[in-house]
């Protein structure tokens, strides 16, 4: 990989997704194909992805392993719901990953959260 | 899957983990043993695990998908830092898989964060 793959810091976005329309959240290849197409916009690079249904009609759990670190998404169409999370190193952007995300599945509402990873972490404590 | 691992809100454990020795970091097949034993740990079902070497000596990243949300890693053995993240939600025990993750990989000193997710998120914004 690149240097700018290589890097330990970098951001992790934490995303509470919630009044999306279920039929948004059912499908596993739709999910795949949009945090795959996240990831590009992103400008990650993409490893592998997985991704897994609890059955029709039913919530979907799957993560696209990048060379920056991952992004992973879990619904509970039920609840019109989604947690997802984006954690990118080096040089890629994920709030464009998350742009084409929330673009995608249009929430009603969002708790988003970002935390800096990596030796950009300000809260390090010793262990034991 | 059964009504508490269907829950929506859950926790979400990221730890940066720095100072850990380099040859702990650059295994997959014990990295993945780790995870999915801390999973097990934690009360979680595994639904599937893929883990991924950048090459001999080098980092790793995987992820074990669980029916109650993920556990993530990737580590730097040339920083000695892992970055991971433990995502449960319905009634298993996400800090008793960071425990197992800390106390095997031994780290010199972390980071930690509890972040709430889900319905029982409190910085819920409109979107549009």
């Amino acid at each position: 990989m690149n240097p700018e793959q290589h890097q330990s810091s970098g951001i992790h976005l934490i995303a509470d997704l919630h009044g999306i329309a279920p039929d948004q959240l059912t499908d596993p290849a739709a999910l795949e194909n949009l945090l795959r197409r996240s990831a590009v916009a992103a400008g990650a690079s993409i490893i592998y992805s997985h991704f897994h249904t609890f059955g029709t009609g039913q919530g979907v759990t799957g993560v696209v392993l990048l060379a920056e670190s991952h992004i992973s998404i879990h619904t509970w169409p039920e609840c019109g719901f989604a947690a997802a999370d984006i954690f990118m190193c080096g040089g890629a952007q994920p709030e464009r990953a998350l742009e084409m995300i929330v673009s995608a599945l249009r929430p009603a509402s969002s708790g988003i959260r970002t935390i800096e990873r990596g030796d950009g972490g300000k809260d390090r404590r010793p262990v034991g």
